[in-house]
């Protein structure tokens, strides 16, 4: 089993070490974080300077996974490019688009496909991370045309072994899809969660569980939110004139006819749709992975809300809604 | 103990009878509901046409409680007109205001104190509620100057025998903060459900926890959220204005600087200080309830943060955030 490199220690990053060492792999990481390196190194991790974990990761042709926020990636990518210029290379950064631009400036001959597991928690650091936060979490893989085939290969399995099925997508559509159900729902309850507070300590007394889990998000340290929607800026802006139309109609409905029907049903129809994906009867298929267009049936497994299961040898196992 | 009749036996007036039979009052009800009225009866309630339920409330002096949705109210209130003119009467509707002018107009001579738990579910129906629903939530009982204080005593000794606390606020201070913590978060919540459905099948594959919660009040029946929201037009409108400007503010940021730290750092302390709130000390007094001004004392602890634990005799025992 192919050994894994973590660059970055926190929540998502000391979670994947975790998951890789329970797959079995060999694994160690580095972070520039004391709090997260003692941590980690309490509980039992290899934690290394960076240069020097990379330095093994380029001798034993690990995987090296990037796990710092989208401000940091740079950075790394310097180092990487010094220490292991040519090594498998992917990423659990919340954007995909800005990852890829920054390895083709700063490391352009690592092999790299970026990858982001859904999921998370409002909490930070070492400390909240755990090694089952992937089981049955969508982790995407970027399947663009010019993604090398062993590097989507190498972050597939990293996912899969982490517990995770594979969304197989482009880094663009990728980006737009978590401006969406990510970003946008961060901005929303930060606007949520500001609204209500500026209704004084009655408002806040009175909340109760449409208030509380519509700002839940709106508790993650901010940094880490910031370094998320800052980073997604384009697909972001269109995703929040989108909720502005939508707000804005409803405003005027309701100041007008009083009406609210058309917002409230559309949403309504919308949460059933994701109730239905949710609870849809799956259908399994195999896709070849030797096949030329094999990244073109990967990606219209995803746009059909498919996912891979796991890989046998050059096949992908794949379900889809029926 | 009082005895209480429900008026309308859905998630909320089904939980109230449950609850007030739990605490050992005598209980009865009556729903215009078909399937709520057999269930209700398969579960060994009582169950009455509405004119029979509201005339042995007259008979019994027994607190009459409506648990229909707005629209439905004036249709109940020309019955109890009719049927039990002098009851003491409360409602746990979601507005305040629409309904003390409706009781104003149709039923006058009953003595008159509204009601809102805040407590809920996105599934609705007698077959979703419990005894247990509003155990340790707020519930407001209205505490106007013009509120006859016997009909406020009915109406808070039932909210406590349910298991809640009491916060004692006027109808139009409630109408005011649930359209901040309540109607807006669902009105928010269709428009984020809707925006990421635009996003198609591969942006819902992706949600995870922030669009999950973000979206789950969404989920519930639009009649009731449209009923709701309708219902309390004007404090809504200034909500919903409030939100337009903080969203319309992080959307100038994004396109010119692309930086959104003033938003998302509003609602990470807006969220703290919820947070917070929940977990502070709370101090207990006592609040004569005989004194003339007993019911600002009571107005003054809710907009504080406080609450009505129990009554002993004439004194409301209260805590609020040390």
């Amino acid at each position: 089993m192919r050994a894994v490199c973590v660059i970055g220690l926190g929540l998502i990053g000391g979670s994947v070490l975790r998951a890789a060492a329970r797959a079995g792999r060999p694994a160690w990481g580095a972070t520039t974080s004391q709090p997260d390196a003692a941590a980690a190194a309490a509980d039992g991790a290899t934690v290394l300077p960076t240069a020097e974990a990379l330095a093994m990761a380029a001798e034993r042709d690990a995987l090296v996974v990037l796990a710092v926020p989208l401000p940091a990636v740079d950075e790394v990518l310097r180092v990487v490019a010094s220490t292991a210029p040519t090594c498998l290379l992917t990423d659990v950064v919340s954007v995909k688009q800005p990852v890829a631009e920054a390895v083709a400036r700063l490391a352009p001959t690592t092999r790299y496909a970026g990858g982001h597991p859904m999921a998370g928690r409002s909490v930070s650091g070492w400390a909240a991370g755990s090694a089952d936060l992937f089981d049955g979490a969508p982790w995407v893989v970027a399947t663009d045309e010019e993604t090398p085939p062993d590097a989507w290969r190498a972050a597939t399995e990293l996912a899969l072994d982490c517990g995770a099925h594979v969304v197989p997508t482009t880094a663009s559509e990728h980006d737009a899809a978590v401006a969406r159900i990510s970003h946008l729902p961060h901005l929303l309850a930060a606007v949520l969660a500001a609204t209500g507070a500026d209704g004084g300590t009655l408002a806040l007394a009175l909340a109760a569980g449409s208030f509380t889990d519509g700002t839940r998000v709106a508790g993650t340290r901010p940094e880490l939110v910031l370094a998320m929607c800052e980073g997604n800026r384009v697909p972001l802006l269109a995703a929040v004139d989108e909720a502005l139309g939508r707000l804005g109609a409803a405003r005027g409905a309701l100041a007008s006819t009083g009406g609210l029907a058309a917002t409230i049903r559309a949403g309504h129809e919308a949460r059933t749709a994701l109730d239905d994906l949710r609870a849809a009867d799956r259908e399994q298929i195999r896709i070849d992975l030797t096949d030329p267009e094999a990244f073109e049936d990967l990606r219209a497994l995803a746009a059909g809300g498919g996912r891979i299961l796991h890989l046998e040898g050059n096949e992908a196992v794949a379900d889809l809604p029926g």
